[in-house]
């Protein structure tokens, strides 16, 4: 078959291409990462690239905007490769770095999380000076050193590797008995993993990994002095199979190598980062004792390669919420071999040990105050409890709050919208972007901002639709129907508009009716009021940025006292690096993931009900929303 | 380096020999097995071979029979290669096929062994018809089967490997929930290593292997049934490198490979035992899904390539007595990689898990009889005890019975004599030799023979003197002085004569004196008498042919009432197994070892002191030995 050169710009990345290549399929192989979140299916338009020179095989007629068109822009998903190409992929199609919810610097209140449970971290060196041997006490030196651990450290179960054990008799007898050994703690065993000879007290490395839909967040732990040394983010890999997992899914059950390609990408997303981590503080990879992963249970299955199509399907069953420790080798993961790899455990299909992890994160199990924690991610968690009892459920609320599924949407990253003004005498916009750049897009938290003010100014109605008789000139009618302009051309990044249409806002208004109806079905379910929740925590990558009284009023948060509220971060990451840190805090978590009670929303009529109702900005009964009307709110 | 062609008769071997190379060694890496008990020494004179052309870099002298060396043989240890040679490599320097003491078919007598523990295997394929899921009823795949074990089969603690756990969602989904998986105990945990859908009850494959330090032998078990398929044994590999465990420790202190080379001995002897028990039974390597291991502490430690240097120098510590169970890739063995290894535990230096399987095997932890269980292999060990107590020692008494350091000794095997008559009249002598065929040599249960035998016609005398003035023509001065001929060369597969010396008798006499004193000493320990004991258990590869009358007599075995004297056979091979057919004899063999109180014989002087008192025949006191003149003993 004849090959065509194809050379994308502004890399000026050379590809050989068979003839009759998926042209997005041949972008995606050459390694670069392009926005892919239909999976490739021409709906999404996000893989548009800019044809500079040649002619593709392409369909008489796609989804893509007629003035990119026009442009000479394609979509990359849609057009085969037939002769040679110049392209250029465009900043707006890029993966590029996100804005990603690392843990910060160990603040106080972080010091706070990580003191809940005692420092007892899942790997330790020790220094022993061990009792020698004679005529008269000859138990050999594997059960010498075991008396020894048991005795000055209640270490009972103790098992050693093969390595090892082949060192133990002369690393015993180098420095007259004494030795400083590594031990893991690995499902209720220690494994001594190293010996030394003498006193050598190394700091112990361990790395907590966040696996999210959309972003990954690897954290660099010291567990000897308990302290947080690095983090670094990026997005997942996966993200150009689908931006959301139901699409990541479909893609696995459709591609016979599906399943090995995305778990492929979610390896290679963590074994960058772990480069990333290692280089940076000097270290080597066999220098990382073990990882702790928290994340969604579908990421957890594509991470072991299992298949998540029963996940989907009726009656929603994973295969596996608590899995067995195994090595980095096993999964590819690039620390040392043996190294094992910690899985925060999960509750449902779609209540994931990013949320068992938050619950033992926050602390909500130790309390007696009934909290509710609501982590908006790619989907939206909810869990309810307190130390006596606690429910969850998950509400498909869909990307929207990452940014996708909205046309001019984009995660928290460089170039995002985050914050909206609309000045209400002369309706003049105002916009703040992540990284002080030109604005590319808009992440949730602007997205947010923004429907809030567009109501306010009477730009948008209570179901959404923009009111062409507002005086703003920011109303047009596009392709797409009816939108609102807010930021044109020539102050942005990209070569269009960002603009959203009604249809954005409509899907966004049914992201936060199911947040907000899941909230509402699981206290009828418990038969409580939202009064009755002492603490209201928000959790998630959702930005920093995110503004509560704005969120309140979308309908998107219930209507109680702001002081109840609380944004507490990534509580995924901060619940992994817990469990590294301390035995009781894994054993903690695994009660928690065994102790809540899931609710399954689509069981019953209550839900979709609920959900209806809140189709509206802030709801259908205002009732819900008195405080929003009073001035000391706003 | 100029290279020599050097061609091995009768098998045709060639080989290219880097000039200046050890003959020896050059053979020893042809693969071909040649006798070397004292390690390349000089000093045993075994690995004689005959040098058809060529010629040799030889020391001006060394010790090789004059005869021989008119014959033109050599003794390739002290040899160096600088000529193209031919060598023949007679039959009785070869390591041939041994009559390896196997498990039988099982007799009703074995049945009873396995039977003593009730048939619960540490591998089982379980058919399981499993609820299925629904929207009230969401736990995972993984749970539902184990909560399925936990009610239907009582098994509680359940793990999962990687590639099985990827397949049982899948597995479930394929035969409407019913499955088949297969199970095995490691530790206190069932791992799940394999599951597909439907009903397929395979037979559940495992080996059981003796390792000992002359002979290995290895048992193909179905555990589902609890029945021995086959056996198939040879001789320890590591025999090239000394033909004891102290010569083969040695050889690893003083070859930096050393330890590599005799861990790769034993694993290579196994692996081609189990290709042996594979292809004769048609299955695959995958088949077998674990193995259990009993063999004296020092094999265990070169098993595992652990520096066994430390278990022959004061205080005598072993690296470990009880070895966690690896996977059979860790150490090289030829089955399933993932398939556990698991060790019998041992319970000192010399005191190994060919013991702890011995008295698991014979039962004595769960009877009330006092037991007195010794085990005569390459070195000999003693275990006393009942259900209430038990202590053990071991006796160096070297290899003398398994025909090491007795000059025309050999190991039980095809060509050894292993019974011997000589006629009270005429002094003539008649043997029995193990296949029937032309003898190459003597082994233990025929040196006891002939030396009670000797004894009693007069030919020496209580102390091992030969007395020239009896009346055999068979007495002769040989090259190490006075020796009595057993064969003429006539008679015999090799060119020389078959002759017993004094210094050979002496030998023997020191082995006997070892174990008997070894049995004074223990009882004395314990303020016992002999008469105390009910059952005296005789184990070991020593062969079934042991005579306990003549053993008697040469002052061997204690002077107690035959019938409380059993030959138990290999116990060894016989407890490994046992631990492999029930988890509760693997559980037992565990206290066993643990429970057991090693008793140092070298501390104070007892034990010297009885071992001089019995280098006579049958010892100095002769009160000792009252019933070997009744007219009814004879």
């Amino acid at each position: 078959m004849k090959t065509f050169r194809v050379e994308l710009l502004p890399d000026n990345i050379i590809l050989s291409v068979p003839g009759g290549t998926n042209l997005l399929k041949a972008i995606q192989e050459s390694g670069m990462s392009i926005e892919s979140p239909c999976g490739g299916h021409g709906t999404c338009g996000k893989c548009t690239v800019k044809l500079v020179s040649g002619t593709v095989l392409e369909p008489s007629a796609y989804q893509l905007n007629q003035e990119l068109k026009e442009l000479g822009y394609i979509l990359a998903c849609q057009v085969h490769v037939k002769d040679d190409l110049t392209l250029e992929i465009p900043e707006f199609a890029r993966l590029t770095k996100h804005k990603v919810l690392l843990g910060d610097e160990q603040s106080e209140e972080q010091k706070k999380v990580y003191a809940r449970y005692p420092l007892d971290p899942l790997a330790k060196r020790l220094y022993l000076e061990i009792q020698k041997p004679g005529l008269e006490n000859q138990i050999s030196d594997l059960d010498r050193v075991k008396a020894h651990l048991l005795k000055q450290h209640q270490i009972e179960k103790v098992d050693i590797t093969l390595e090892c054990l082949r060192k133990l008799s002369d690393c015993l007898r180098q420095e007259d008995w004494q030795i400083t050994v590594t031990l893991i703690y690995i499902e209720g065993t220690y494994h001594m993993t190293d010996v030394v000879a003498g006193h050598l007290l190394e700091p112990v490395y361990a790395v907590a990994v966040d696996v999210g839909t959309t972003t990954v967040v690897t954290t660099l732990v010291d567990l000897k002095s308990g302290t947080v040394i690095d983090s670094v983010g990026t997005y997942n890999k996966q993200a150009k199979y689908g931006s959301d997992v139901i699409s990541r899914i479909i893609y696995c059950d459709e591609h016979p190598e599906g399943l090995a390609e995305l778990q492929q990408a979610i390896i290679s997303t963590i074994n960058e980062l772990l480069e990333e981590l290692v280089v940076k503080n000097k270290l080597t990879k066999d220098d990382i004792l073990l990882m702790s992963v928290a994340g969604n249970t579908i990421m957890m299955h594509l991470l072991m390669q299992m298949k998540a199509a029963y996940l989907r399907l009726e009656p929603y069953i994973p295969g596996a919420v608590q899995f067995p420790t195994f090595r980095a080798l096993e999964l590819g993961l690039n620390i040392g071999k043996e190294a094992p790899i910690v899985i925060v455990p999960a509750v449902s299909s779609y209540v994931g040990g990013d949320i068992t992890a938050g619950v033992l994160a926050t602390g909500i199990i130790e309390s007696e105050q009934l909290t509710l924690l609501i982590d908006i991610g790619t989907n939206g968690e909810l869990v309810l409890g307190n130390n006596e009892w606690m429910v969850t459920c998950s509400c498909s609320a869909g990307p929207a709050f990452e940014g996708s599924g909205i046309s001019c949407g984009m995660r928290a990253m460089n170039g995002a919208i985050e914050k909206v003004t609309i000045d209400a005498e002369t309706l003049s916009i105002t916009y703040g972007v992540i990284g002080n750049t030109k604005p590319l897009g808009i992440c949730g938290s602007g997205i947010i901002c923004l429907i809030s003010e567009l109501k306010e100014r009477g730009i948008i109605d209570r179901s959404g639709q923009m009111d062409l008789k507002a005086k703003s000139t920011r109303i047009r009618i596009g392709n797409e129907g009816r939108e609102y302009v807010i930021a044109y051309a020539d102050e942005c990044e990209g070569q269009k508009d960002i603009a959203i249409t009604e249809s954005d806002i409509k899907n966004l208004l049914r992201a936060k009716a199911a947040i907000f109806a899941g909230i509402r079905t699981m206290l009828a379910k418990v038969e409580m009021d939202v009064e009755d929740i002492d603490r209201f925590y928000i959790a998630g990558g959702f930005g920093n940025s995110i503004n509560i009284k704005e969120a309140i009023k979308l309908g998107l948060l219930s209507d109680i006292s702001l002081d109840k509220y609380k944004y507490v971060g990534n509580t995924s990451v901060q619940g992994a690096i817990s469990v590294l840190l301390s035995i009781e805090a894994l054993e903690k978590v695994y009660h928690i993931g065994e102790s809540m009670t899931y609710l399954e929303l689509s069981v019953g009529n209550a839900f979709m009900d609920e959900f209806i109702a809140a189709l509206f900005i802030p709801h259908t009964h205002l009732e819900l929303f008195k405080s929003i009307n009073n001035e000391s709110f706003n």
